[in-house]
């Protein structure tokens, strides 16, 4: 046995040497041929191929030629017949559980009568046997026409085994079954509280399913927190979708620690497909999840800890955002910063520090401003390849708007929330201020990097949706004809960049995914369209036949 | 290129066939022979061999007798010049990061005198230049007869550019440079605060640098909390400490999420050796480490969050163990359990739902006598292979101890605890109720499976030390003559089995380590003396050579 065994290797030596340093003779390697394949390339221009040649470990061997070799006995081969080629979409900002979550609970949105609600739930709820509570959202007893609100009574003949809790589309009601209604210890015996109502059957004090407001808060206290199984269950629909939708890789903002426990379990178990860019929900979680410092790239290249995500302001159809001037809407209200100048320095350099690297969000001029003289005052000190995220980057003040050509600063931008906004926007800000108000293309003349993403779930996460606004600024209606402040467009190329290897840049991930070129991983979709051609409508209709990572296909269209 | 490539796979796979079923043919391998070979087998029996052959894996591919065939080449060979070889000791139940955080403090307990303390200062200063705080503890100036309190002056003199906070021998006040007077704000004017007394200059109000009881938080507040760099230190110097004195497994009792965090750091980084069964500090810890039930072992079977630690109980010493009759010398006092019954049984029920490992910390009669009901009432439901743990397990009603035989409980205990509370033991408990105190061979003898430790950092991690207890129940000194209830001594092999096997036993990791036999991790150490026919004594001095984990050499004797 042992005279074998000195032979074997031996032997094996030999042939490293006769090989000439093919590093891996007996790996499992896969071909991809007969592609219409596209990537950015490593100079940023636009890269065309025929096929790849993927290593074992996922990784790219070689980008085919036409006329290259091909190798001969693959463990795998796929003939794409033709299909278009691009790399994974990344989504440069997203927040994963909570797509996850959103998919976990029923979307009572498109609900057309209660009947219709009635019939949703209770499917639903068959759907779902192990869930104990049924949550959801989205009903409105005006659409339906019903002219009054929905009962518990109303619930309780479709599900009264399990508490029922159903969120208003605006936001400001619950309705409730009586199974809730009783765990939550209400009676005829509870008073409203302050700032809720509680709607009572009529000539009696009996609650009668709908809470108003503050109210609703005497139901959530009973709701369960979600445990880890549910986490898991959520980061698999997160995953999932994304996936289906062509989205391989995403910058999580404002992981927690429960989030990334989530991500670990995946990660420990070889669940985690996707690549997670992570970036932590404030500077305690921050280091309780990184420790002393970025952490490493995990499960070969699908998770790291990049840096914190900090955030100046809230969101403009609320008037969180914050303005130089007033609101044109809302007369002396300017929004507020959540977080004061001061503060924000302080924190950005705890993280900067460590070499954290820091996303801040900032959709008002005023937030955009004090984010970008925060980012000429610390790079001095914080010197070297930092990547100072800009998260939305909605609304500038042309006069800031040099600052994003300096210190390397990288815009993170959601061009679906551009159609989305547009009307909204007029409205919070008149039409003198929207020169620079989603001014992707203004930005990227400065020289700044763009990265694009979704906001998913505010937004959904569909990519061809996102290059489709970028190239056109129209919805899918086609509306406004011609585009919104259509000068702000950006080129085919500069969309599906932004979209791929800039994301990949943006999370100091460039070297590893988001270019299909030797040694990247090898992330890719299989598409019935060249997206460097069609016009807005035709890529928001791109058929999606397969989803690859790391050389693995993991969503074949049914 | 294709052609040739072609050429080697088959050729590889040709060999594949010639080798008849080698599996790792090119596999880097180990050969450590020409020693006095130790371990508890399979069988529960010793074995002993002369040659251990290792894959590069880490694992034991196969145990050599004197007459085996060796391997010809291997890639590394060791001649252990007949010293003994046995596996890694399992330390069951200490704390990993108060080891290291104790270790990256100052012990002063040893000073003689002012001059002999600031020495010892001075050169712990000097040798850990980056640490921002000089942290100690143990300082007494009535034995360094020096007739009055030190003063910050006499630090000031060893250390003014970082502050130093040092605790008096009986904690009850704290000495600090004038640094750390500065930061913490104190002046002239600082008021004495309720409860705590600040020594000031004779004849001003100047603070002198002691400040006595509740005056000690006025400089506490200021200490930084353990930052992640930090943690990193004490676990490079647990595991540092761990491994010279030949541990090479743990399990740690009370990990939380900054715990676990620096473990996974280090598991990440490549820098976790040693291996360690974590049981979590309460079950909300051990839902957010472990999630929705235990974790995978990770890192080579180098890191896996078991189950939980509840504690019952408190310390015999402090008498807040809970006795079935009062203490002896505390006429009327039981002590108390700090979690009442029905709350542990829901606790159990919660982590046993999941199928977490339960380990629960039990002292006192009442305390033992509680768990072992609890155990008792849930084993019914909580089916299959539970390994229900009894931490320390030290007092015992006779009455209770056929308890431990059932349902496959394992006794975690710490031998040396028996010698350092001996005395203590008989005046907490007068002799009446020592007939089954620290009762290793009593409880081994109902069927129980023993898996002992050393409560680190309460006791020296010394393994060696525990096993000359375990054997004897005689302290370091020969005390008392005999030993302490000496029908309690065990074998040495139940005591080298307690150190090894059983404690991979008790952590669900038999046929991973523990034992050194073909397919186990190849933890082992080299040793001047036969562990198995030593005296107690001469255990005690037993010279450790080198200590592996996996396959690798990671401590050697200078």
């Amino acid at each position: 046995m042992i005279s074998i065994r000195a032979l074997s290797a031996a032997t094996t030596l030999s042939f490293g040497l006769a090989i000439a340093g093919m590093a891996t003779p007996a790996a499992a390697d896969t071909l991809v041929d007969n592609v219409q394949g596209i990537t950015i390339g490593k100079d940023g221009e636009v890269e065309r191929f025929t096929g790849l040649w993927i290593d074992d470990d996922g990784r790219i061997r070689q980008v085919l030629r036409r006329n290259d070799d091909r190798p001969a006995k693959p463990d795998f081969a796929l003939d794409g017949k033709g299909k278009y080629l691009v790399p994974g979409m990344i989504d440069s900002h997203l927040h994963v559980m909570d797509l996850g979550i959103a998919a976990m609970t029923l979307d009572l949105s498109g609900s057309t009568s209660l009947d219709d609600a009635l019939s949703m739930i209770s499917a639903y709820a068959a759907q779902n046997p192990s869930l104990p509570w049924i949550i959801g959202r989205g009903w409105n007893q005006e659409v339906w026409g019903l002219g009054r609100f929905p009962t518990a009574a109303d619930l309780d003949a479709v599900v009264a085994d399990r508490p029922v809790f159903l969120e208003r589309a605006d936001n400001h009601a619950h309705w409730a079954n009586s199974n809730a209604i009783e765990r939550a210890g209400i009676t005829a015996k509870t008073a409203d509280p302050d700032g809720g109502r509680i709607i009572r059957v009529a000539g009696s004090r009996k609650p009668a399913g709908v809470f108003v407001d503050n109210a609703s808060n005497l139901i959530r206290a009973v709701v369960p927190e979600l445990r880890a199984a549910d986490r898991d269950v959520a980061f698999a629909k997160a995953q999932e979708r994304l996936l289906s939708m062509g989205v391989t890789a995403v910058a999580d903002m404002g992981t927690d620690i429960e989030d990334w426990q989530t991500f670990r379990r995946a990660g420990d178990l070889g669940r985690l497909k996707i690549r997670i860019m992570s970036y932590a929900k404030g500077v305690d979680q921050m280091a309780l999840i990184g420790g002393p410092g970025p952490g490493p790239w995990l499960y070969d290249d699908r998770l790291r800890l990049n840096g914190v995500k900090l955030s100046i302001d809230g969101a403009l159809g609320s008037r969180g955002a914050w303005l130089k001037q007033p609101y044109s809407d809302d007369a002396g209200n300017t929004g507020l910063p959540m977080i004061d100048p001061t503060k924000l320095r302080n924190l950005m350099s705890r993280a900067a520090l460590e070499r954290f690297q820091i996303a801040v969000h900032a959709i008002g001029d005023a937030a955009n401003a004090d984010l970008l003289y925060a980012i000429e005052e610390l790079a001095p000190t914080y010197t070297g390849d930092r990547r100072w995220r800009v998260e939305h980057a909605q609304i500038l003040d042309p006069a800031d708007l040099g600052q994003f050509g300096r210190h390397g600063i990288i815009a993170s931008m959601q061009p679906v929330h551009q159609t989305s906004d547009r009307l909204m926007a007029e409205a919070r800000l008149g039409t003198a201020r929207l020169d620079a108000a989603y001014a992707w293309r203004s930005i990227a003349a400065t020289g700044a990097k763009l990265a694009f993403g979704s906001d998913a779930p505010v937004e959904s996460p569909e990519p061809f949706a996102g290059l489709a606004v970028a190239i056109s600024r129209t919805d899918s209606d086609g509306e406004p004809f011609g585009g919104w402040y259509p000068s702000q467009t950006v080129s085919r190329e500069a969309a599906l960049a932004a979209f791929t290897s800039d994301g990949a840049y943006a999370g100091f991930a460039d070297g590893r995914f988001g270019r299909l070129v030797r040694g990247e991983r090898a992330d890719f979709l299989l598409l019935d369209r060249d997206p460097l051609l069609a016009n807005a409508r035709d890529l928001r209709e791109t058929k999606l036949f397969e989803t690859w990572v790391n050389g693995e296909r993991l969503y074949e269209a049914p």
